[in-house]
């Protein structure tokens, strides 16, 4: 017979996990937290009675091994850390769903499925403490610069380094934690949308593409400050009109890129008072999009239009990078597994990059073939208390996952090539 | 035999002050600080064997009267007291022109001229002790908010009637000196420009029309704050996008105004982060206009324009009015006296609004017939150590208001009508 996955189960978990660990303002598992090392203790409890071996990786990372004929793994991951005020089910959504097939595949295959099968919770995918989301996954997966990770401090002036200490890991040694993707030859993850585009579109489920590329700078105006009274319009050179002009170009801009966003999202000026034409005027840009060349496309018309404001107001400008991500695609393979998954389950797949990162993007481009299913978020919003998803469309999403997991395993177990 | 002002020893006394009051950062005359008093007990020395008459009135303006055979009285005004590290000729350059018009007056008239001559230095016309522009001139012309003014305190926390006290002035009864006007029949100011206009047309000087009025408000647009990634750009409610609109369109409003000017000074977003779309964004809009109607239809267009924008881009906006000046238009006949002056001294006149406000603006308001004269202004910049003026145009200045005068006492002097 064929078994499924329990998704009411999942559901009554992520309430017992949200009565352990969320106060009146919401979800508080910070990583590396008192809080969060209780949710990692009831995580454990979760395993109670299957045939899995648990331990943690140098960076904090939770792997929970179900021992298949073959070590290739199918390797399905989730976070139990959140902001502070977090919401319900980012993160650990994918991670107790992930639990569950685990719980189903070992039912299946009376505890020994084809292949290996992995569950991992990373550590600190937020970043909420020290400003470095992905932590546990780059670390894993290798793109962790240790030099700029090691100076990082909390707010309270506590280094990342002795933050770890005191939860067990070694700074020095968190990326030996590599190791663990010898055997991983795909991953799979589900996470809440934290957007409305399947809102919008009022489908349960999605069939993630990937996620963004982003390349994040800040533009410095500069023209002359000048008497508002005394100086003739013809006469100024405004910063703020030369920045302003940005503000519908990006719009612009991302049409004509098919798929990718701009966001001005802060606007300072110099001097600053009602009295003066504005001297400086500093505006942040983050572009981000699926496709490398798209985004350095987006990127150089939002240079060419910068220069071409600042010329037509007798300004000058200048770009400091601020941040610069490659897209992370995931693999066609599990792209179209996922989206067979979505119409098997709702009737109706749709393909959607994401927009924010994902520890599957540490993973994508680690080489491991990877592929993420996106649930409806219900006003769009995550990293909140007012974070929901409709509990019938929570129920589609397990069982979703639950139908990629079987198909990917069938996939990996029959692809030809070592890991 | 025709005398004439001696405006090299206006330029020498000019320097002598600055030597007296300035230090490396620039003048130092700020209004009721031991600095200033010491100007003003030098500036009495300058009228030393002449027949005047000098006393302060309530508000602490200086008056010297030269009494003619009529008691109306032709005023040339200025003031003494700067900014804080302001320029050498902001103020004074009027005032101690107008004393050697007044010198000039008494040998010619062999000290009774036809009729009476004063010359009064406004006090605090800088405000920037306290905050409040004008003092001097709009206490004695009635426009002073005495409740407004009985609350105003300096950075050290002194309040404006503790200040006053201190330099032997009562200010409840500050608006006394309003008696000071009965026998103003016409008012005179020359004044540095503190714009680029005279400089770009190449001109010494030019014969100022009146003073702008201004309307000042600040614009709050509110949308949505919205994740930068997983928002599409046809979902966002950006409030940064409908206020950086404004920026173009206030060019355009003033360019339909036929002489107005518009300036956005200063622009905030909220939450002002880079992966965040703009939830709320200010900005402050000063708008100014000789012509009351056509400052009235700028401000009609600027209030339909960003309610346009805002519709357009699904956001809120709320009006603060943070000021409002009415434009004072100066007399018509003293303008053409201004006018003609300034061709006789320099050979090409040029009428213009002023955009900074004068005493003169009090007077006018106050229904004195009232005209000025600007001398140009090097680099257009006043209220910095660099204000500058070329000595011949400084003497230019000097003899067209010596000028000025004369044809303003003659029109005094026939003009029917009592004052």
């Amino acid at each position: 017979m064929l078994f499924t996955a329990d998704s009411s189960r999942t559901i009554r978990e992520l309430e017992e996990l949200r009565t352990l660990t969320a106060d009146d303002e919401g979800a508080q598992r910070v990583a590396f937290t008192p809080v969060w090392v209780e949710a990692r203790r009831w995580f454990r409890e979760r395993f109670a009675g299957l045939p899995v071996e648990i331990h943690d990786d140098t960076a904090g990372n939770r792997w929970t091994t179900l021992r298949g004929a073959s070590d290739r793994a199918v390797v399905i991951g989730g976070h139990l850390d959140s902001v502070p005020n977090g919401g319900w089910l980012d993160g650990c959504l994918g991670l107790l769903a992930g639990v569950e097939v685990l719980r189903r595949i070992c039912v299946q295959h009376a505890g020994k499925p084809p292949v290996t099968v992995r569950v991992v919770d990373w550590a600190d995918e937020e970043g909420a403490r020290f400003g470095k989301s992905l932590f546990g996954s780059a670390a894993c997966c290798g793109s962790l610069d240790l030099d700029e990770a090691r100076r990082l401090v909390d707010a309270q002036g506590i280094g990342l380094p002795d933050a770890l200490r005191r939860v067990g890991i070694e700074f020095e040694r968190v990326k030996e934690s590599g190791c663990e993707l010898a055997s991983a030859a795909a991953y799979l993850e589900l996470h809440i949308e934290q957007g409305p585009v399947l809102l919008d579109l009022g489908l349960p489920l999605g069939a993630v593409l990937g996620t963004f590329g982003v390349e994040r700078h800040a533009l410095t105006f500069r023209g002359q400050a000048a008497h508002s009274g005394s100086t003739p319009m013809n006469r100024r050179r405004d910063a703020f009109l030369a920045a302003a002009k940005m503000a519908q170009e990006i719009y612009a801009i991302a049409a004509r890129s098919h798929g990718g966003v701009c966001t001005i999202g802060s606007c300072t000026t110099l001097p600053g008072i009602v009295t003066s034409v504005v001297e400086e005027c500093r505006i942040t840009l983050d572009q981000r999009h699926l496709d490398a060349a798209a985004l350095a496309a987006m990127h150089a018309e939002a240079r060419d239009a910068a220069a071409r404001f600042a010329a037509e107001g007798g300004v000058d400008v200048a770009w400091e990078r601020l941040c610069h991500i490659p897209p992370a695609p995931f693999h066609p393979d599990l792209i179209a597994f996922a989206d067979d998954v979505v119409r098997e389950t709702c009737g109706t797949s749709h393909r959607l990059p994401s927009g924010p990162l994902h520890d599957a993007a540490e993973m994508a481009r680690a080489g491991v073939p990877t592929a993420m299913l996106f649930v409806q978020s219900l006003r769009g919003i995550s990293h909140s208390k007012i974070e929901d998803t409709r509990r019938d469309h929570l129920e589609l999403a397990v069982a979703a996952l639950d139908r990629l997991a079987e198909k990917t395993m069938h996939w990996v177990a029959t692809r030809s090539g070592s890991c």
